[in-house]
C-alpha cells in the first residue's frame, strides 16, 4: 500500500481529494496537515467526513512527513510549494502539486503574473495533464497539477491548433465557474446573499491562468500564440464551463473538427464527446473526473465553438491529481476515479 | 454475481440506484425498464451515465425480466408495483419495492390514504429499515423501501419512544425536503423560477408518509399514536431535514436521552449520533446512506428536539434499497455505499 | 419634508431601507453613517445604488445627525444603539431602533440573553409591532423595531392566545430563515459552498428572539408562557417561514381559530389572510412588507398549525421601521411600502 | 388616466408588465387576457399580486380590449401578435407588442428565421430600444420591444460599431442568462433539481435574437454584419451577462472606447457606465431596468471585451415596454421605472 499525505488538508481540493483517495485501494492515509486546524480531526472541520477519516490534523512537519509518506500531496497557496516541494524531492518522494508554483516552464513569466520571487526556479515539474501529456508523466518525480480553468481550456482547444484547423491567434476562452474556485477562505464575492441569483465577469485580461494556457496551446500550435481569457462566477458551487471560439482555417469541414477530436480523446476515459448538436453541462460532470467536450462550427462566421464542461475541484484539481499519482505509481489510471455524477 | 434488474430506472430514485448500483462488486446490471423512453439508452436520458451505462432501456416485460433477474428493484408510483411483485415471488425472485404499496401493514389504512384498492393485500413485505427490523429482513422475500420523510422521523423518533423517554402523544415533525423528492416529472412546484429562493410547507395534516411513521412509531411506543407531521419544500436539490419535537416525560433528562440513541444506534455504521449542541445538515449526508442525528433537551420548556438529516434519493430511498438487497442477500451490509458525502 | 438619517446604513437591513425611502413622497435622506466605509460614496459599497443613493457615507457623529435629522433610524448590533439613542431623544428627535437593546421591558431578560450590561435601562420604548400596538406606537417617540423571527411568529399566534382558543403552554414555533438574517458579515455558516444546497438548525432552544417572542405572546394569553423555538438556515436569500404548532382547546373549530384571525387582520393592508388549503410561500412576500397567513386544524391530533411567512429584511425589519415612522409622523401607514412581491 | 390592457398577462413578462404598472402614476389597468387561467383572478394566478391587482382575467375579446383600452402590451409567442395587432392599430391604439413579429424589418429574414408565414409583411413597427432610437419612437404607433439577449448585446456594442472603433466582423458575444427567460411553461430544462448548479450552452449558432441583435449592429456598422452569439443558461431566475468580444482597428485607445460609451449614453438615466476594473453583476440591476456596461481592454491581444448585465424581464422586456410606453404617450421617460434593484 502506498503511504499518502496532503499538505494543506482542509481546503476544498484537499479536502475532496480525501473523498477520493478513501475510494482508492492500493493506498493508506497519512500525515494530513493544516495551518489553521492543527490538533482537531479532520472530521471536526468537515463533519461529512465523521466516520470515514478522523485524522487529527498536524502541523507542517516535513520530516514527519517524509518519514511517513511515499506520495505528497501539496496544496497550497502559491508561492509555498516552493519552500517544501525541493525536500520532498531530496528526500525520494514522489509529489503532486496543486498549486501554480511550478507550472510555468519559464520563471520570468511565473514572477510576472504572481508578482513573487521563484526560490527553486531550477527544479523542472512536468505539466500534469495526462492526456496531454502521458508519456512526460509516467517517469516524473514531481507533477505540476494543471488549475482548473486551464484544464477545461486547454482539452477543448488543443487538438484544433494540434491539427492546424484554426486560426492559432483568434483564440477566445469565455469561461464560467462555481464559486467553490475562490476556495475556502471567506470573502465578500462569496458571500452567499451576494452571490447567489447573481453572475459576473471578473479579472478581465488578467487572470493567472492565462499565461498557463498560452505555454500548453503554443506547444499545441507550434508556435507564441496569446490567447483572450475573461473568468465569470456563477451561482453554483462546482463545475467550469468554457466556451471557446476560434476562427477556421479556410475550407475546414465539421468533419475534419471531429476527427480531431477523436484522434485526440477516442480511447481517453475521462473525456467524453459528446454527438452533433449535444453541449456539455456542468452537472453531468459534478464530483467525477470527466470532461465533456461539444463543438459546432458555424458556417455563418466561420468559427467553431468548442465547450467544455469538468468539475474544478475533480479534474480541476484533486481527481486530476488522483489520475497523476495513478500513472506515476503504476496504477490503473482510473483507479478511485471510475464513477458517474451526482445527479441531479 | 448476483443480476440485478430495475423496473421504472429513469426516476431519480432509479438513476440513482444505478449509481451505487455501478459502485458494488458483488452485482451485475441486467434489465432497466422506463415507460417513457423505452428503446434508448439509459445514457441518452441521463447524459451524465455516458460511458458507465450505456443499457437500452426497455419495456416493461415481466417475463424477460424473471428470466433475467436474481433481485429486482420496483420503482414504480404507488398501485403499480402491486401488479407485478406477485409474479416476481412466484418466480421466486427478492424484489426490493421502493413504493408504497406493501409498506402499510393494515390495507384498510392504505386504501384510506392512497384512494387505491389493494390488488394483492395478502402478500405482506417486511418493512426494510435496517437500523429496526434487521432480523426480519434477513430472510424476506419482499423488502418494502421505507418513505424518504418517514426514514428521516422514525430514526429520530422510535429510540426514545422505546425506552419510554417522552409522551407518545406529543410527536410533531416538523420536516423540510429537497425538490427531488417530488421526482422528475414537472409541475409547477419544481419549475425553476418558482422553487428557487423560496420555502412554502405543503399538505399539512395530509400527507401519505404519515400513516406510515405513524405505523412504525406505534410500535416502538408499544401503543397507537398520532403524530402531527408537516413537510416543507426547500429550494435545494436533495436532503431531508426533520426537527422532531416531544414532551418529556417528568424527570428524564439529557443522559438518558443520550444513553437511548447511544444504545439504539452505537453500531450502526449509516447513523452518525453528533455531540451535543451538534446539529446535522443535509450537506454532510447529501449522496450517502447516513442519517445523522442531534437532539437538545430544552429544560424551558421540557421538550427534547431531536434533528434528523438523510439524502431522500439515497437513505430516504436508493441506498435504503441496496442496504436491504445486501442484507437479503448476505453481502456486507455497508458494501457499495461506504463513501462519504460530495462536499461541498 | 421629513429628513431622515440612518446610523449604520451599509449593513442589509440598512441598505434595504434605502431602497424603501427612495419610494417615499414624504422624507430627504440626510446622513447615512458606517463604521467600515466612512469616506465612501454608498454606492460604491452597494453598486446596485448608483443613480439613486450615492451620499458619501459619515462616521458616527451624533451632532452632525442631531443637526440634520428629523427621523433617526438606528441599524446597530445589539449593545450600541443604548450608547445614541439617549442622546437624540434628549435632543427631540423620533427615533426607531431596529436592534434588541428596547425591545425587551424587563432589563434582567435582556441582561441573560445578551450578556451585556444594559445602560439605560429607564428609557422605554413601543414595541413597534403596529398591527398589535398601533395605539402606543402613535405618540412614541422611540420605537424598538421588532426582530425578524419575532414578528413573524406574533403575527401567527397571538390573535388565538388572546381569543383563548389554544392552549398558551403548547407553542412551539419551528422558523425556517433566509441566509440575509445573517447579515453581511461573512462568516462559514453565510459562505457559498457551505450554504447553498444545505438546511441545517442551529442555536435550538438558545435563540435570542425567543424572549420577545413570549414577551408578547404572554401580554396576548394574559399570563406568562414560555415556548419552544428552533431556528434554521434556508439556502435562499430573503424570507421567513415560521410553523407554528399549538394544541385547540376542547371543542375548538376550523371557524372559530378563521374568525380570529379575521377579527384580528381584516383591516390590515399588510397581512394577507389566504383562505382554506393554501398556505404561505415566502417569494410572495419577497421584497414586500407582508406578513402572509394560512392555517390547519388537524383533527387527528387536535392541533392547529399556522403557518406564517414575510421578508426578513422587511416586514422583518427595513419596512416595519418605515410603518412604524409613517405612524409616529402621521404618514398613511402604507407609504413607500404599497407594492407587490418581485416574482419570479 | 391612459387606460392599459395586457394580452398574455399571465406569462412572466406580462406579471412582471403589472408590478411596474402599479407603480404608475399617469395608468390604469383595464383588460387583461389569459388563454389557460380566463375566468380566475390573477392574484389566483400569481398570489404574490393578491391585495394589488385581483382583476379576473379574460379570453382574448378583442373588442372589448379595443372598447376598453388606450394602450395594449401584446405579450404573445411569436406568430400570434400578427394575428390582432393589425385590428389594434386600425381602431387607433398604441401598440406595444413583446414578441418578434415586428421585429424583423426584412419579412425574409422573420420566416427564415421563425419558420413561420408573416400575415402583416406590411406593418412596419420602430424598434423599441429608446437609447439607439428614441426619436422614431416618439412618433410610433405601435413599438416591436426587443428582445432580452438583445437588448444586453446592442446596447454594449453599437457605439463601438458607430465610432468604427473595432472590427465589425468580429464581434462575438457570450450571453448568459436566467432561467425566467424561458418562460413560465414547464420543461425538463427548467425543471429545479436539473437546473440548479447547472452551467450550459445552448442553440449555438441558432438563436432566433441573433438576426435581430445583426439587423440593429448592422445599422451601427453602417454595413451588414453577422455575428457570433452563443446563448448559455445560468442557475438563476432572474438577469442577462452579455460578454462581448471584438478586435480593436489599429492604434485605438482605452480612451476612444470610453470616450464613445459617454458620447452614447452620459444622459441616459437606465444605462449606467462603469468605472475603470469595474464590471457589472446581474444583481445589481434585479428587478430594474437598468443596463450596467463595463470594459476593459487588452492590449495583450487588441481586444475590447465590453461586458453588459440587464433585467431580462425588465430591460429585457416589461421595464423597456413600459420605457416604450412612457415615450409615446408623452410620460416622463423614467416614470414607473426610478428605483434601484433588489439587493441581496
Amino acid at each position: 500500500m502506498m503511504r499518502t499525505s496532503i499538505i494543506g488538508a482542509t481546503g476544498y481540493a484537499g479536502a475532496d481529494l480525501l473523498r477520493l483517495l478513501l475510494n482508492h485501494n492500493e493506498i493508506t492515509l497519512s500525515v494530513l496537515t493544516s495551518e489553521s486546524y492543527a490538533g482537531q480531526p479532520i472530521s471536526q472541520v468537515y463533519p461529512h467526513l465523521k466516520g470515514h477519516v478522523d485524522i487529527v490534523l498536524d502541523n507542517m512537519n516535513i520530516d514527519l512527513i517524509i518519514d511517513k509518506s511515499d506520495v505528497v500531496f501539496v496544496a497550497l497557496p502559491h508561492g509555498h510549494a516552493m519552500k517544501v516541494v525541493p525536500a520532498l524531492l531530496t528526500a525520494g518522494k514522489k509529489v503532486i502539486d496543486f498549486g501554480a508554483d511550478y507550472r510555468l516552464r519559464d520563471t520570468a513569466v511565473f514572477e510576472q503574473w504572481y508578482k513573487h520571487t521563484h526560490v527553486s526556479p531550477d527544479l523542472k515539474a512536468v505539466y500534469g495533464l495526462p492526456e496531454l501529456n502521458r508519456e512526460q508523466i509516467i517517469g516524473a518525480k514531481v507533477v505540476a497539477n494543471p488549475g482548473c480553468y486551464t484544464t477545461a481550456s486547454i482539452l477543448a482547444i488543443a487538438p484544433l491548433l494540434r491539427e492546424g484547423l484554426v486560426d492559432p491567434h483568434s483564440v477566445i476562452v469565455d469561461a464560467k465557474s462555481g464559486i467553490s474556485g475562490a476556495g475556502r477562505g471567506l470573502g465578500l464575492g462569496s458571500h452567499y446573499p451576494e452571490a447567489t441569483e447573481n453572475v459576473k465577469a471578473y479579472n478581465i485580461g488578467g487572470h493567472r491562468h492565462t499565461p498557463e494556457i498560452e505555454q500548453e496551446l503554443s506547444v499545441a500550435a507550434g508556435e507564441p500564440i496569446t490567447i483572450s481569457f475573461t473568468p465569470h462566477l456563477m451561482p453554483m458551487t462546482r463545475g467550469i464551463l468554457a466556451t471557446c471560439y476560434m476562427n477556421l482555417k479556410p475550407e475546414v469541414t465539421m468533419d475534419q473538427i471531429t476527427t480531431a477530436f477523436n484522434k485526440a480523446y477516442q480511447h481517453e476515459f475521462f473525456v467524453r464527446l459528446l454527438g452533433p448538436g449535444q453541449y456539455p453541462a456542468t452537472k453531468n460532470v459534478r464530483g467525477t473526473n470527466h470532461c465533456d467536450l461539444g463543438w459546432h462550427v458555424d458556417p455563418r462566421t466561420n468559427r467553431v465553438i468548442v465547450v467544455s464542461a469538468i468539475d474544478n475541484l475533480v479534474k480541476g484539481a484533486a481527481g486530476q491529481a488522483l489520475q497523476n499519482m495513478n500513472i506515476i505509481c503504476g496504477f490503473p489510471e482510473t483507479m478511485g476515479l471510475r464513477f458517474p455524477a451526482l445527479y441531479p
